[in-house]
């Protein structure tokens, strides 16, 4: 008799588990529940849709469901909501949200892909219009919208109206960005007044911040109360000193929580991380559930801690696992997870940040004893008029040597390199691994001796120093 | 006693190789001999050099002869060629270039870093003025010079001036590039008629130069005679099938041979490739002699030939693991050469090229049974009117799918996504070890699943197949 196996939640996990698990059973009823309207969309592309010259924001989707069924060979339910994953013997729970109408079917297997949701900070008139997420494509065309009402101001009447953007991680940047390149006022509220705090270490984060503080405001502040005008619209927000700034509009990017809510109500384990906590083969603690993408914990190599990392590359590789896994029936072989070395970049305000493994404040807080190092290079042959420098921190342990992280600063040739150090990594390298490399020399693209080079030689001698 | 070290040759290794003698061993007399007028420049930029924009061409020295001697504390003869290293008991013989005055001089030790030669063809002609190579600051500042000449001519006079590069590899591509954005019209002669044969496979070769060819005029000719006017200078070239193009300048860049003249007359041993074969602490079959740089071969990993790999990381490698052992009196440590993956890149005629470790080609002269894929993906998130096609190839063997190589074609991200390679062909890395890596994804840096990913797949699945 043939399997069926539910995949919960459309975004980017979900309809890759679905097609895989297909795949893996070609006889199985795979069957895709989505509570939106939409399936398989990039969240991540929103920043840079919300200005309208890329096209319709629809572009981001890149199956319709009918295509996804057709192409797949998967059943998809949009609009619908899978509200129990323990009703009854094999049943799983469900809602149709547009409706309320409440069912449920019979399903031998189920693969939880319901990702993360935006932390939204919890102070007084945060429901006030205009104040949005960058979560689903909805918000990408209500700011898009808000974002053209503030732009058609007769010319002449206002400034440019202010938007406040509450978070300096990686969306909050990349949307701090492409406002402030459209020509809005922008005040990115980040509480110690570092951004990207959790990528880049105190140096290159302080580096960046100056730089993009140049651009835009930034301020060392919480979010404390959001001001509605009679309409309900927000015309100003409370900072925790207590300043207000005036503004039409609030980008909410405080970062995102893993979406545990059907995992709770069924009882399954979460991690120390809050996340949905999954064996090596992405199999939570209820029998016959799976679970993938951003809603659970991985392990983090090379520190083995359980990290929650919220990565799109990350949430394909966890699903592909985990419908393997699920849709084998024991024929085919076990696919494991064997952990993973984030690594991420942005490019924002003339500049390109990336970060792979560990910083040295993930480090300590690991309880692991470690250095780090911070060198200025150039991105090409310093005696050409476009070499630009470019900052390299790395991260090692102090007893032996290994290397634990990196991170990376420039105009150019920063995040394409902070990919050499992920191998590296997960090999277990020591810093001085990274000297035999002779990694790519050429005039235009980077300097004789790379600059990931004269990184690992400070680290070598900075290693030696301390042995001495 | 104090040790006296003779480095023979001031290009790149030679200078490398002294300063770090030196510092291993600061009570030793380290003497530097160089032929030519200058020490430490990089030959490497001589392309970007020839029009002039960037300055003079001194510029590309980074050390004078004066102030090397203050900073590393090593005395530099400029002038002087070593003609001889077995004059008797520990010395060898010199002579002064301009008055041709020979002397000798006793030395504990010789490194040896004489570099590497154009390969001149051996045609009827070829002395004939403006038919110039691009191996030092004299042949540069010639070209530089021709160059200026040509562009000069009065306008409307002439049509720009043809110019025949001899040779379709590194130098030879982007000198062609450097001239044909001048607005001269070039020749480039390559027998194969394929670009770039040493670094990449026929595909993505034939893609590169089918794209060149739309620039200048690429043939699959060898040079069989110069023609020269009555005063002595270029007035044509002659090829394979007698055809003959009118130029007014000749650019030889057909390649370069290990300059092992001296080696040879002291009875040191040469390899396979024909460069001076040396242990894994750069010592050669010679008693107190070792060697470094663009004059040696080294061992290829992964298949273990040894091969000549004239690139600057390299060089600059052997000549400190050179000068360390030849310092050390036993004292330090010694320094080992496990071998070189060699990687390189080019950015020309709009397009970076990348290539890291074997070719298929190579791979098959090594009788390694090797297959090779080729993936077209993108270098950014597609939906970004920015992303262009990137060309991926990955070359494993058959049998076990161990990573033998790859190269990269594109108009952006290829040069540095070749270094992530490096890495995993040095640690025998299988195909399939690529896809865990989960490589920075930003929309405007790499699509969510980065090329590189998608070759490996391809491999992985090409794997499969091949076992079923």
């Amino acid at each position: 008799m043939s399997q069926r196996i539910a995949v919960v939640g459309g975004v980017a996990a979900g309809p890759a588990a679905a097609a895989e698990a297909k795949r893996v059973d070609p006889a199985a009823d795979v069957v895709l529940f989505e509570r939106g309207g939409r399936i398989s969309y990039g969240a991540c592309e929103i920043p840079y849709f919300i200005d309208g010259k890329l096209g319709d924001i629809e572009t981001l989707v890149l199956f319709s469901p009918e295509k996804f069924e057709r192409k797949k060979g998967v059943v998809v339910h949009t609009g619908t909501e899978v509200v129990e994953l323990n009703q009854g013997r094999g049943r799983i729970g469900l809602r149709e949200v547009a409706g309320g109408r409440k069912w449920d079917e019979r399903f031998d297997k189920v693969i939880l892909a319901v990702g993360a949701e935006p932390v939204i900070p919890d102070v007084e008139g945060i429901d006030a219009e205009n104040v949005l997420t960058v979560r689903d494509l909805d918000d990408a065309s209500a700011i898009r919208d808000a974002v053209a009402q503030i732009s058609e101001r007769p010319s002449g009447s206002y400034l440019p109206s202010r938007i406040v953007v509450v978070g300096g991680g990686y969306i909050g940047v990349e949307m701090a960005d492409v406002l402030a390149t459209l020509g809005h006022l922008v005040t990115l509220l980040q509480p110690g007044g570092r951004l990207l705090p959790g990528y880049l270490d105190d140096s290159l984060s302080t580096r960046f911040t100056e730089h993009v503080a140049g651009i835009v405001s930034v301020r060392d502040e919480r979010l404390t109360r959001v001001i509605r005008d009679p309409a309900g619209r927000v015309m100003a927000v409370e900072m925790s000193a207590g300043e207000r700034i005036g503004c039409s509009l609030v980008i909410l990017a405080a970062g995102v929580r893993p979406n545990t809510v059907l995992a709770e109500r069924a009882g399954i384990r979460l991690g120390t991380t809050g996340a949905i906590q999954v064996s090596d083969r992405m199999k939570t603690s209820s029998p016959h559930v799976w679970a993938c993408g951003d809603c659970i914990e991985v392990i983090r190599i090379p520190d083995g801690r359980p990290v929650h990392v919220p990565l799109s590359p990350t949430a394909y590789r966890t699903a592909r696992v985990a419908a393997r896994n699920a849709a084998s029936r024991g024929r085919s072989a076990v696919s494991r997870f064997d952990g993973v070395t984030p690594a991420s970049a942005v490019r924002a305000f003339g500049f390109e940040v990336a970060t792979a493994g560990l910083t040295l404040q993930q480090a300590t807080e690991s309880d692991i004893e470690a250095d780090s190092v911070e060198i200025r290079h150039l991105s090409r042959v310093g005696l050409l008029p476009e070499a630009r420098p470019l900052f390299v921190t790395l991260v090692f342990e102090r007893r032996t040597g290994r290397l634990l992280g990196g991170q990376l600063l420039g105009e150019e040739g920063a995040a394409l390199r902070a990919n050499v150090l992920v191998p590296l990594i997960r090999g277990r390298a020591h810093v001085s691994d990274i000297e035999p490399l002779d990694l790519v020399y050429a005039p235009p693209i980077a300097p004789s001796l790379d600059p990931l080079y004269i990184a690992a030689r400070a680290a070598a001698r900075s290693l030696n120093g301390a042995r001495r």
